[in-house]
This record gives structure tokens, sequence and C-alpha cells, in this order.
């Protein structure tokens, strides 16, 4: 199954349960079950691609053969073939919206990923661009994936990733600081601790009490900078990693890459992407 | 549960568990367990708002109150408020992100639809806007469920929804009049039987064996509207519903809707959306 | 898998779980592992067959290999052989009973159904005969199917299906045609829409209204073809479909067949059915 | 939950899943969702009645309230009410049928295994009637509880519940004495086990061998009363419980009554049974 | 699957689900696709093997070859291979630490269970040695089976495997005897009935009712002895199955092994019980 | 539901199920259904509880009432009540077993992680004690939380939780600073990365690179001493944690926490642990 996690081969079959329920009326009406066919999966416009190996996956649990012509990651212009999957025509036709609805998705997200990291690279080659937990329900490890194929970082999967603590929490506790502390005596050392501060005392405050990240939220470019400028003078830099989020997209995410910062951190790379233009071209024999 | 069906109800709980997994680290090692706080979802920006039965069932399942404020359908402008859900506060910190990730894609879609549906009204009121099956894998009930509430037709939810019959079909059988007659002859008198026509003759003879739909795939809107004019000169129009689809978008449905035909469906209503800017405000008591 | 839906497929799984369950003890206790054999579903009388499909998936699914003898559809009389399947001597006895208590059911149900549509056939061959969701919890797929392959209509699988609007929806609505048209304006053009009526007003509303089916309940045949002659006779005939149900069996099924209806539904098919006489020969090497 | 257990109130849930997939598109556009009503679940002729606890599961997991007016094991005549469940007009219309399918089938199976008890008991009030493994795959619990409702022995409920040794393991093993020894050597002592034999030899030398139970399959009434006799005779009667299966119903089971035996199953039980005829009446505030 | 039941293989692969998760962090970011490896499970101390169809199942699951060198209920020593697996090295290091954490638990119950079993026999070599269903919650299958294969007896599995009347039930009721009656009429007679029992009074009361198995709970040896000597004399002995339970460990078996009884239950065998001491070595093409 | 995760309540749920299964034919048989009752879980031994709000949530899925006596983490003396559940008596006596399985295993887990804490605190107050991946499969949650309980360290619940770089890891990458930088600039920033090494120099190479943990296999406390002391000397300590494993248990681990480790981690915590000895003390009104 091409290394894809045995719960998400589950998923996918539940896919197409989604679609096919209880059966496919056209089809099933219309296909003899002995005819073969062949599907192409093809590009309308250029794109990384993402999302073969669930493609893949989704052909084996069906039966039907496969052949990937290009792999996860690589780039496709208009025209060129992606994936080719053979065998019952009606199996074919079947599978084919959901295979296009996955790759589609994934192969947007990948390249939406792919240009905001450019954007950062061009300022800062060491910068991270970083997805959210702004995730479509049920969906989320598909989108995750393909961010990293985009050549961007996943961030959390799940809220038992690593500790993130946010100003509901802080208020809580009484101070970034304290918060901390709490979290790192609570939690396994095999956990991160990030602490999401609003201003440069609770940013010193967090890190001097051991938080491995910093997510300095809703700040512009500048502030974000002198924050880096701060602690840099300071010494207390190299002890966290910098993160920055809110309101980043495409446009002004280059600004932040200059900011000093190791991780710029985006919603947007899944919570509004547009699916690749990409079809499925069925030759049945 | 206000009316979701069970099984949706059960996908919401799986949705929960894809987030929460073995628990929230953060929440677990900072929030006392008799901490209560209420958490008001919020609009950041004009939408139309659907999702209220879902957030009001997460909150239910996980033993929080809750009051809505508007209801699936309305309108709500910068600052106003949605949804407020009261009691644990571990809980409202858990349940936060999920409720966001599924209103806010819900309530884009909406206002998409709405959108859409809009410009087409302006042109003519008798012509529905209908979605598409390239929804995301897994999702899909939320998807149809925000377009039906921006105003727009969910068209088919799954393959054993209605007989659709496109080209590789029709190849198969030889004509699209024989694979009209073949498919009605072999499901149910309950189901409809819409058929994918590439030209005027097709069309005439499929509607000649009967068939409940034509779907005018990647025409112009002039070529429709031809398509329309024969239709009625033969009198053949009142017997069919007329469909059109294929790379239409907010900026050409009006052309369309001025062709003639009764339903325009468009993919991009699913496969391509910006999620609502919506936020939840936490306050623990 | 021949053609089944997945889940279909992992429903024939969890109908082997409630058999096995946490093993087979006699067969665990008393047959080699390696003991290899062949098991022969034969007829004890003469059924049309259902359930080829259904049984060569089991097979698959528990390492059997499998040979289909005969075809879904066809008649098979005593002593004939039916599919053999071949393996594990333990895997064969484990799966026998829920083999033949599929197989049993599907045809019992198919040849019920061949006799009904026989009988009206007699009467009139474009009369159709319908089931209806009287099935059993959990069954309702293989039911419906078994229903199709002795030549009956499957009609809706789930409330999803079509709108059926009966008294207690007219009764909250105010008429019948008024309930049509309020469906109309809320459903899927996807979708059709079917009115139970009581009298010929009502029919009459429902159809000016735009119903595509009528469904006359609890009438006799007398009184449906009243109602067809007085449709006729408006010209409002040939608008809708016409469907009689309530109280019809095999007895009375040829009168309603001549009472110009287009589909007869019978609860009956799936109520209440007798099992096909089928038995397993098991021999072991 | 009326002492369900855990997973087969889940069974009741995917019962609902079956018929209600993605809503009820009827009562969805027409019933106000705040439409309140009452559903009284009545006969329509003469009938045990078993499933009231089922009903009353299905309504509690959809936030009915219900008071059932008679028990599982009464009788009704023609016109009485059965159970009552009551509130949101939309949850009852969606239940109903799924409700109505349980309770007809459960008190069908009950009222056929009542028959055929006093069948027996006026022959012989010592004797069991048992059902077999014969029951409608995903149903089985609710069959197996219908009929001990009527009266009835459920016998096994899977293949982990007993030893049953036949025909193709006493040939695996080499005799049926053999086989008893062999399993009783493998299994846990707080399992029975039971030996089907062909005649009075193999009966003996299993008895002998410590079998808990014979069956004597597909033999006549006069058969199995000279078996009877022998092992009267012979001292070994007391030692085991008799068994008899194999082509017996309602006509003939009285003759089987008074062979001897302890216990007659019967698969037309459940592989062959009529609904009861019961309705809903709804009514909508 | 060699033999295990379909559930039992479903549960295996929630096993794995529940350590991959989403993915092998490590695995997926340093062991190339396409390197293929062998695994071999041996051992670090002498020990009886018990899991071998599991890591089997685990193996074919994911596609990876297997050869067992042992089989379930050999002894290996130290330095013994036991099963080697191989093909996709990144597939063998996902699935090592369920297939070690199965087999080196289900080994060291087996082992347990043989000691037990063996200190038994070496007084009275008819003496069985019973677990019971102090298992651990989601793992009792595996659990019992390893009791199995160590040579004792599974006991039940679940609380429908057999009536098991104890004092609770017997201060319901009024008396042992009546309890034992009331079962047993109330039961399928597929089922044994065993009676929980505090004096000599209450078993011979219990005995006299019908009860296949007398359980002795917490008595000393001596009184289980004096039980059974007055059993013997007044020749209700052989009517029954004594079974003894309560406070009995490897240490203490012996002596009860000499109190006349059948069989001697064990919650010790599963609630406390070390894993055998087993470890993979991977070796990577 | 006292804060368990949602997937965590469903897993209780399947341990009923694997309990009650088809019901609990003894009580079914003998305890009235308005029975009501009480249900006290006691001491039985000096223990620390772990489970309390696992009870409450099977009490609350039931329908039981439930009063902790004690919390998780607080000693109870033999004699002492831990939690008393009420309502029906049939309820109360299907659960009793489940629920003593759960807090049985959990209570002694925590016990022994307590004891192995005290043995390290006793000689270095700052160094943890870590659980590994040695748990029951499908128990995993509950005994990590058991642990945690105890006052030791989770560690890693999955694959996904944090990169552990093994030997085998580092022979296909070439050298362990080699695999930790590939790791590194694979995964999220939001993981730690922990590297497996043998001896100094791979220790330095592997810190240099950047690991976040260095994790000392298998080596005896001297040689642990002697890493650390040269890692002080270099200046390298402060940037890693440093963790030992292999072989340790409550004899030898006081020694390691005097070695200069932060973390001492044991399989022996979960794979090997007495059951607590508890009991439930039920009353039937």
């Amino acid at each position: 199954m091409r290394g894809l996690p045995p719960e998400i081969i589950q998923k996918l079959r539940l896919f197409l349960d989604e679609d096919i329920r209880s059966g496919d009326l056209t089809t099933d009406a219309l296909i003899p079950s002995d005819a073969r066919g062949t599907g192409t999966i093809y590009a309308k416009s250029e794109t990384i691609i993402a999302g073969i190996p669930e493609i893949a996956a989704l052909a084996e649990m069906m039966g039907l053969e496969y052949e990937a012509i290009v792999e996860d990651g690589e780039w496709v212009k208009h025209g060129d073939d992606i994936i080719r999957l053979s065998g019952s025509a009606k199996t074919l036709l079947q599978i084919e919206r959901v295979c296009l609805n996955i790759i589609q998705r994934m192969s947007g997200i990948a390249t939406k990923a792919f240009h905001m990291v450019q954007a950062v690279k061009r300022e800062n080659p060491d910068v991270r661009v970083a997805a959210t937990r702004k995730t479509t329900p049920g969906f989320r490890y598909f989108e995750k994936r393909a961010v990293s194929i985009g050549g961007a970082d996943t961030h959390r999967y799940a809220l038992d990733d690593m500790v993130l603590i946010k100003n509901n929490h802080i208020a809580v506790i009484g101070s970034a600081g304290e918060a901390v502390r709490v979290a790192k005596s609570r939690i396994s050392f095999s956990k991160k601790v990030s602490c999401e501060t609003r201003c440069l005392e609770e940013t010193i405050d967090a890190i001097e009490a051991g938080a491995d990240i910093i997510l300095l939220d809703n700040m512009s470019a500048q502030q974000v900078a002198e924050v880096n400028r701060v602690l840099l003078e300071k010494g207390l830099r190299e002890r966290v990693i910098l993160e920055t989020s809110g309101g980043i997209d495409e446009q002004n995410i280059g600004e932040y890459a200059k900011s000093g910062v190791d991780v710029i951190s985006s919603g947007a790379l899944t919570h509004s992407y547009d699916s690749a233009d990409l079809s499925m071209r069925v030759e049945i024999d």
C-alpha cells in the first residue's frame, strides 16, 4: 500500500463508500461486468502533483492495476499524464471521482505551499513555512501530507502532538512563564512546549521558563523583527524557535521572511485553496 | 440533535477524534477540571452562516450548553456573535478548532453559493445553480448542506442517487437514446435519468428515449441557447430539465443564466472555496 | 469482488463475525489446519438463484477458491449444483451457514418476485412490480438486489432516494398540491417527487402541482381503474407514473395489473418470504 | 436502554443509518423542525408482541419519549395499541419504518414460535422447541430473542457457543465416540458437546464417550422413538439430552413431541416467517 | 490468515493503528521506500511460544512474507529464532513493536499456564487449570488463546458463554437450588449452569436442582476436600464438575490438585503475568 | 465524561461489548429488570488508585449513578472504599468485571510506577522515570495514563509522537549525526528528535547535529555516568536531554539515578505488572 498507515487505507475505503454507497446506478445499468478499460489522470494546467500513493492504494483496494507516470512532488504541465489505472471498466468509472477529488485537492495544496515556500526562500532560505490545524474535518492527513509535499512544515496533526499555550491558558495560570513551567512539569519530556506571546516581556518570561518555541501571533513583520532583535541582544534568541502567524498569506509572507523568525505559519494553506485542474480520460476496450 | 441524521452525528464524533486523539496536552496540563467557561463564535467579516446544527450537536455530544444567536442562512457582519457554548472550560478549548473548521467552511460555501445564485437570479429567477460531486472526501454531507443553505441545489450525493449517462457509457452502448432506454429498463422507476450530450442530434435522441434531464457539458452559453431554441421549436423542450456545466464560475454564470437552461451546475462551488472568517472568543470564569 | 460496493463487502464480513465470533469451537477442535475440502451449494427444490456474487465475495475474503456453476437469475431444479468453494476445510465449515443464510433468503425472494412479476405480465407486460422499505433491518441491500434479480423494481433504498409525500405531510402543509410544490422547491432537481393520494381531487391537485409519481394507497383495483380512467380523460395520465400499493399479494395482483397503473408495489415481497431450499455438500479430502 | 447489550444498541443505530442515510428528504422538506407529534404502534391482527425494548431504545436514542402499553410476550388483538412514541414530529416520521420493520418481524417470529411450542406442549409439556442458526445475517440477535419470547429455546447464537459435531467432523476423526472424546479434551469444561448421529450404534458410541447432547438429524418420528426406547433400555437415556431436527414444521411437530426427545429444533422458525401485521398511527400536533 | 476469526484479524489491524497512527516519523524520514529487510523474532530466555498465527496475520496484512520457525506451544531457549518476516524495511520497522507486544505477552501467559498445569498434573493428571474473565480489556481473545496453548482451560470468553450463579443472584432468588432451577428453565439447553456455593448444604441443593458445575469459591484445600468427600458419599459427586477458585497461585495450587476437584481456576493466569523476553533482530539489505 | 477523549469513551464501550456480547445470561435469567443495587469498589490491599474517570464514564454510559470516594493518585489501604455505583442491579452486575479489570490494572501500574519513581527520587529528585511502547495492544492509553498517575513520564504514545533514531536507521543513513540532520530537515519543527547511541563518539556526533534527546541503550550505570562526565566536560551536556534504558527495574534503578541522566525509561512498567487487589461489593435492594 505504498507506505500509507493502515488507518489511512481505511479512511480511503470510507471515501469510496461515501460516493458509491449502494452502487453506481449508471455503470451497473450500462457497463458489462467483463468490460476492461484504462483511466489516465492527466493535467489540465501546471501543478505540483500530490496524492499518488493514495490513488495507488485505491486502485489496489479495488483490484485495478496502476502505473504512476510521475511521483509526488513532481511538476506537470497541461496535457501531461500522471497515473494510469487499468482493469474492470466498471470499477474505473466507480472510483474516478473519488480519485480526482483527492489528487486535485492535494495537488492544489502542494502547489500553494510551494509558492509560499518560494516567496519565503527568496528572502531567507532558512525560514520554514508551516500549516495549522485549520484543515477540513476528516481530511486532515491528506491536507497535511500535501503541505509537506509542497515543501512546507505540517505543524501539529492533533492536540496531543505538542503543547501550545495560548492566552486563555496564560490567563488561567497567571503568567506565560508559570504556564510554561507547569506544562513542562506535567507533560512528557518527549514533547515540545510552544508559547504564544503578545509582547516582549511575556516572550522573555516564556523563554526563561524553558519554552522550546515562541509563537508571536498577530504581530506585524516590524514588531516581529523588533522582538527578534531584542532576543538576540539578550542572548535568548538561540534558545528558542521563533514562529509567527496571523493574517499571513502569499502577498505579505516575504516581509515576515525577513523578520528573523524561524517559522511562519499560515492557516490559508489549508483553509482556502483551489483544487488543481486534473481530469481522468477513460478508454473502454 | 437538531435533525441531523444519526450517521452524521457519528461523523462529527470522528472529527473530534481526529483533532483530540489521546487528549489535548495543553489544556489537560493547564486548565483545572472544574473550570467553567463560555465560548462565542463571532464573525470577522460579512458572511452567511451555515453549520449551526453541527456546532449544536458537537456541544451536546460533549456536554456543553449552547445558545444559537443566528440560524443557518442568516447574514452576519463583522463583530456579530453567532453561537455561544458554555460549560467545562477544558471541553470548550478542546472542541474550538473542530467547531470553527466546520462552520467556517460551511459558511464560506454558503456565501459563495449565494453569490452565484444571485448572479443567476438577476438574469432569470427560475434558473437553479447546482453543485457537483467535486467535494472533499469525507466532508460531502456538510458541503452539500452548505450549498443548499446558500440557495443552490445539492445535486447527487452519491452514485446511487440518479442515473447520469456520460460519454463513456454512450460509447459502450452505441447511442445516447439506446443508453437512456437500457438504463430506464434496468433501474427503479423512482430514479431520474440524466444524459450528457455533445450535440443537438444526441440531445434529441436522448429526449425521445425518455431522458428526464439533459446535461449539456462544456458548451458555450451561445451553444446552449441554440440547443434550447431548437428544442423549443421541436416541442421537446418541456419534456426535460436542461442542465449545463463545465467551466462555469461567478464571472460567466450570468451569461448561461440567459441561455434558457433550467440548471447550471458548477464544481467550483465545492472544489475551491474560501473559509469564512470566523473566530471563537473564550472566556474562562 | 464481482462488483459489489465496498460497504457491502464490509457488511458481509460483519455477517461472518456474527456467526464465527471467537471461533468455530467444533472445527477448531476436530479439523486439522491443513485439511482441504470442497463445498458445493446445491438445490433441494426448484428456485431462481440470487446471491452468487455475495458467496464469491465471502469466499475471496476467506481465501477460498470458487467456481460459479450458475449465475444470478438462473433457475435450478432439485439436485442442481450452484456454486463450488474449495480450499481450507476449516474455513469451508466456518462459512457454510452464513453462505446458505444469504443465498437461501436472496433466492427465496427472487423466486417470489418472479412469480409476482409473471402474474402481472400475464395481464399487462408493461406494469412493474416493486418492493417497499419493509425489509429486514441490516439486510436491505441483499433483499432489494434479490427483488431485482427476480425481475421486480427495488423502489427506494432509503429515505433520501426520492420524496414520498404521505397523508401526514399533506395534513401539515394543507393540501397535496401545495405539498408537492413546496417539496419541489426545496429538493434537488435530480430527485423525483411521489405523492400518496386518497381520492381523485387530491390526485389531480398533486399532478397539476408537478408530482412525478402518484401513489394510490389502499384502493381496490376498481377504484384504481376509475382514477386512471378520469386521468386519461383529462389528459393528465401521461404526466405521471401511477403506482398502487396496499394489501397486494400473489393472489390479487393480477387484478391490479389490469387497472391501468404503471407500478404495483408490495411489502410482502420482503416482509414475509420463504428461504429457498438449498444446502451445502462438503467433502473433505 | 432497558437491558439490551451495548453492542445491540449500536446495531439499532446502524439500522437507522440504513434507512435515513443522508436524511429523510420528504420530512426535511415539509415538516417544521418544531412540530411535535405522537406515533402509536397498533395491531392490525392478533399477535404476540416482541420488540418493545428495541423500540424503546430507538426512541431514547433519537430523543423521543415512549410509553409501552404492552410488554414483550403479551398478546394483542386487532386495534390494540402497543407502544406510543412522542416528541419531534420529524424524528417520529424518520424512525417509523425501522421501528415497524423490527417489531413486525420479531412479533411474527414470536407468534410462530408460540404456535409450535403449543403444538408440542399438547403432546408433551416437557419437550422444548428450539431455533437454529438459520437466521437473517445481521439480524440474528433479534430473531433469537423473538424465539425466546415466543416460548422456544434460542439454541446457539454463534459457532463458539457449543460444540456440535456433524458428519463431516466424524468422517475426519473416524468415529462419533472418538470425535466426542477429542472435542472434550480440547475445549473448555464450560461448554457442552453435542453430537449429530445417524444410527443407534453411533448414538451409543457418542453417549459413552460423554456427549452432553445427541442430535438425531433427519429421522422420522418413529426412528427417533426407537432410538429413545433402546437408550432407555440400556440405561443411557438419562445421561444425555436428546434433540431431533430436520424437516420439522408446525404440521408434523406434534408427532415428534411424542417420540421421547427433549428438544425439537426447527430452522423454519427463523428462515421463513411472516411479519406481524402492525402499523403506526402518527398524529402531528 | 491461519484460522484466526475475521473479527480478530480486524482487532490486529486496530493494534497497528494504535501504534502507527499517522505514520512512523522516524522510518518515514530515514528509510528509503524501496529498502528491503528481514526481521527475526528470537528468544532471550526460555519460554513456550504463543502468537505465531497473530504475527503471521500481521505480516500478511502488511504485505510481508513470513516463515515460522517454531509453532505455537513449542519451547524455545535463549538465542532460538522463532519467526522471520521479510519485505519492505519500512513496514518491518513499523510493525516490530506491535508484533513483540503480542507475542511476548501471549508467550508469557502460555508459559505461566504451563507451569501451573504442571504443578497440578504432578498431583493429579485429571485436574484442569482454568483461567477467568480477569483479562486485559480488549486483549481477552489473545490472553485466552495463550492460556489454552499453555495447556490450561480458557473458561468463559464472555457473560453469554455459560450461566454462573453467584451469591448476589442466590440472594435475589432465595436459594441456590431455586436459582439453578429458574436459570435452567430460562436459558437454552445448549448452555451449562454453574453455581457458586459457600457450604455443603448449598452445594447439595444446587446439585439436586441440576447444576452442571459447582464452583467452591474461597475455600481452603481442606474444605474443598471435605465437600468432595461428602458428595462422593452421597452419590452426588459424579453428577457435577467440581471447580474451585479464589487466591490460588503457583505456590498453593498443588494442594488444591489433591482435593478431588476437577477444575482449579486462577485469575492470576491473566491478571498478573510477565511478558516473555523476546526481541526482533532487523537486517536491512 | 470527566475529560476522557471521545475515542477513549468509544474504546470503553468496546470493552463492555467484549464481555457482555449478546447479554449476561445469568443476570438476565435471575435478576428482575427493576431491581436496584449499589456496587462499591474497595481495596483488599494497599495501592494507589488509577482509573476513576474510566469507571465514571462506564457508569454514565450505562445509566448508573456514581460517587467517587477517592480520586486518581490517592492511596487506599485494605478495606477502603473507592467508588460507588448505583442504579439498575442488572447493569451493575454486567459491568462489574470490566470495571475491575480496568481499575485493577491501572492501579497496579500506577503503584509500580510510584515505587520506581521513589527509588529514583531518593537518589536524585530531578530524574524522571519513563514508560515505553511495550504496552498491551489496545490498552495503551490506559496503561500510559496509569504511569502518569504514578508520577512517571508516559513517553511516546505512538510512532508519530517523536523521532527516535535507532541503530537500524543509523546503519541505513551512515552515521548518527547524519541521521539526526536528515530527520530534522524532514520532520516538523514541532517534534523532538531523539537518537539512540552506542558510544561516546556517536553521542557527540548526534548532539552536534542537533539531537534534542540522546538515548543510551543497554549501558551500565557506570558507562552512562562516564558519558555524562565527558559531555559536561565538553560543554555539550546542557544541549540535550540524556535518557537511558535497557534492563532497568526496581532493583537497579537507583544506581542509574545517580549516573547524571535526566530520564530513565523502563519497559517493565507496562510489560509485566501485577493487578491491584480490588473487589466490588454488590448490594441489591
